[in-house]
């Protein structure tokens, strides 16, 4: 049955194309209210989509943007119960003018040997979770139904720290609870590794905003004299590291443990250096904590980056003002028992601690979550290597993961499920920058992986 | 006859009021290349109304935007030839929310017992330069002439740098060299004190973009490993000041003088306290170097101030990248003897010096101009004491000036003539700010003010 349903994948490519082409072409930006509505209109393309296969699929509307939920009792009581989670928002595309292409018009496009499907989403991560999707479509086109009893949970805000997704999974227990959660939202390895990820990093990130004179300033008549709160802003910003890179906030590292030894030697046996990860993107030296291997630094170690910074004038041209404000964007990655609460405060207490007489401080929260965990083995991990080694190249490599998916954390607090992450896309995809893309390879053979998992855990 | 003038000047209040109106509706923003053509449409406007108080004036065209030039022989052959400056150019208008009304639409507004013209530039500067064109034109209806040989250089780059009032002057030697220069694009003391500025602050601009990674990065993904264009910046940024408020470049403070007691004695009888100065911005401790007086910091000791900082996502919500560049825009104000070009040079080593490996930098001009020193005493100051003593309550101030007006040094230097600084603008104008306004007895006293002054070189 597996052979059948892998051949009508292969056979069926360019169909799936057009569908994911569909998908790909709403505008679903969850950070920008301006696009609220285009991320109805893809939900409710998403609630027909999982109708055509049988779902008894709906949209459910959240203060925020919708979640669509969708059931298939699949073809046996016996079989495990699995709820799949996906996102289809994604992030905004600014600036335009470094995309190649239209970012809501998707191509197939050569690039080299391979082909790539590009369009902001195509990767994170509308394409990975049309992979699971497909593979759902053609069990059910050749078996009438599914192999396993399915629950499908697609969120709308991912990219936007998912506020409506915990009071979502508190309201619909037991609606959602299921024996295990499979996500796909993470990347492979490399071109021929795919990977299970068994270790998520938390986010916690926070908007501060310095406000000094009640009124941009004349720098010629104030300056010198009137406090700059870019200065103040790029002062407190330039104390978050010291010289070898760690992170000053104080009690920021309690929580952080010492990754095993040998899981350290497992991640170095994986051949990654300097050079491989940073060369493609233009870099060469590992900036951040200097007594850290490369892989330890994002998969086990936690962070602060300013992810953006703003004030005065910032046109074309010159303007000599003293702004009256300054805003940062930072976020901190947590990892092992960090407490995302405690890193907030403390970040706050740091910044007021720097803060200038005549100076006033404003923060504004944009989500937190906290590190995850998950077991180096189990029967979910054993059934998902032994599917995947059969479809790639090489067995897949447990890995850590920079990036965070709070869902897993609630899956395995709120809900007593484990996860398994598993995902197809590569580390060019260019997610959250100009030019995304998701190679078709992946797009294809993804499927085949899910229906290979499917059929491994209907046993 | 002066009488006569000035009585013209008072009753003609609203024409001239009509007149301001018809200018400061035009959005000859010179540093945004969106407006070059009301820039253009400015300067012809001001040509007509030269023309129409017998100016044989015309709009010089330059590689930017536009000068005026009039010229006019005057009733006396023997009467001093006098050279009025002024700049029909206005800052940006941004933020446009924080506006009360349109800055292009003025209005003539109550503000408590006070009258003002709202718009931009009303202060900063077509309102000032138009009190000089209301004098000449009571002059002109009353005698049919005016008192001295009156040349008129009118500047629309004074806002971006005045890129094309040197080659200008050079080009026109001839043609612009007379007795004295006029410049009206000062404040006054306070509202019952006129002054006479004798020391102007030069400038210099840069902008500086850092850049590592050849594509904005995602954060989870790359964070603790790829350097942060914005995490460099702010460290570049903060380092310029010590503890102390000090500049810490290299050799900035070459050519700094010490002020002479006795001027820093007379400066500390106006009475400015930092409460007095800073309270109406909102502050009230002075910033910047520790062991200077308020006066000095402002009118005799350089600065280093950023305008503007921009990286990353600067938008609503969040956006979990590391920012491929971060740029900021950085002036000095010079004092004395500074030479602009080895502070721009300074500053690049400054910053070139702290530039990690994997980085690089790039480096905008924005404007050069040394610091002024003008005589405490001279003719033309003795001229305009008298002719201002009579109108004001209070005898003029002789000031330093926080702010660059370059054109000063090029009428030293490339013209050898002295100029004559004096202004009406006040220090709630709110000028390179929202809600930029011109007192009206500014406006009025203003051109009885200039009435009398040519009054005086006249005789």
């Amino acid at each position: 049955m597996l052979a059948k349903v892998l051949s009508r994948l292969d056979d069926n490519l360019e169909t799936a194309l057009s569908r994911l082409f569909e998908l790909l072409r709403y505008k679903s930006i969850s950070t920008d209210p301006a696009f609220k509505d285009e991320c109805r209109k893809t939900a409710d393309w998403l609630v027909k989509d999982l109708q055509s296969i049988g779902f008894e699929a709906s949209r459910r509307d959240t203060p925020g943007h919708p979640m669509v939920v969708g059931h298939h009792a699949g073809a046996r009581a016996d079989a495990p119960h699995i709820l799949f989670y996906g996102h289809y928002d994604v992030q905004p595309f600014d600036p335009l003018d470094l995309w190649e292409d239209d970012p809501f018009d998707p191509k197939v496009k050569e690039r080299g040997r391979r082909k790539v499907i590009s369009a902001r989403g195509s990767s994170d991560d509308k394409g990975q979770l049309m992979t699971f999707i497909e593979a759902l479509r053609a069990y059910k086109a050749e078996t009438g139904s599914l192999p396993v009893r399915v629950t499908v949970l697609l969120e709308g805000e991912e990219e936007s720290g998912s506020p409506s997704l915990q009071p979502f999974l508190q309201a619909h227990r037991q609606e959602l609870k299921a024996d295990y959660a499979l996500v796909c939202d993470t990347a492979m390895w490399d071109r021929r590794t795919p990977s299970i990820a068994v270790g998520l990093r938390g986010l916690v990130g926070e908007e501060v905003i310095i406000k000094a004179a009640n009124r941009d300033l004349h720098s010629g008549h104030y300056g010198g004299v009137a406090q700059n709160p870019v200065h103040i802003l790029s002062r407190i910003l330039a104390d978050l590291h010291d010289e070898n890179g760690h992170i000053t906030i104080e009690g920021f590292y309690d929580g952080v443990e010492e990754t095993p030894r040998q899981v350290l030697e497992s991640w170095q046996k994986l051949g990654m250096t300097a050079e491989s990860f940073l060369n493609p993107v233009g870099l060469s030296i590992p900036a951040g904590e200097k007594d850290r291997s490369l892989l330890e630094l994002i998969w086990a170690r936690p962070t602060a980056e300013v992810n953006g910074i703003s004030g005065g004038y910032e046109g074309d041209g010159f303007k000599t003002v003293i702004a009256a404000q300054a805003r940062a964007k930072v976020s901190f990655r947590l990892v092992h028992k960090q407490n995302p609460q405690k890193i907030r405060e403390a970040f706050r207490a740091f910044v007021r601690k720097r803060l200038p007489a005549d100076c006033t401080v404003e923060f504004a929260e944009h989500g937190a979550s906290p590190a995850i965990q998950l077991p180096f083995d189990s029967a979910l991990i054993s059934a998902a290597k032994e599917a995947l080694s059969e479809e790639w190249e090489n067995p897949p490599a447990l890995i850590g993961m920079g990036g965070s998916i709070p869902i897993v954390g609630d899956f395995q607090d709120k809900l007593g499920m484990e996860s398994l992450l598993v995902g197809f896309a590569l580390s060019d995809d260019c997610i959250h920058s100009p030019n995304e893309k998701y190679d078709l390879d992946s797009f294809h053979k993804g499927q085949r992986s899910w229906a290979r998992i499917l059929a491994a855990l209907a046993k």
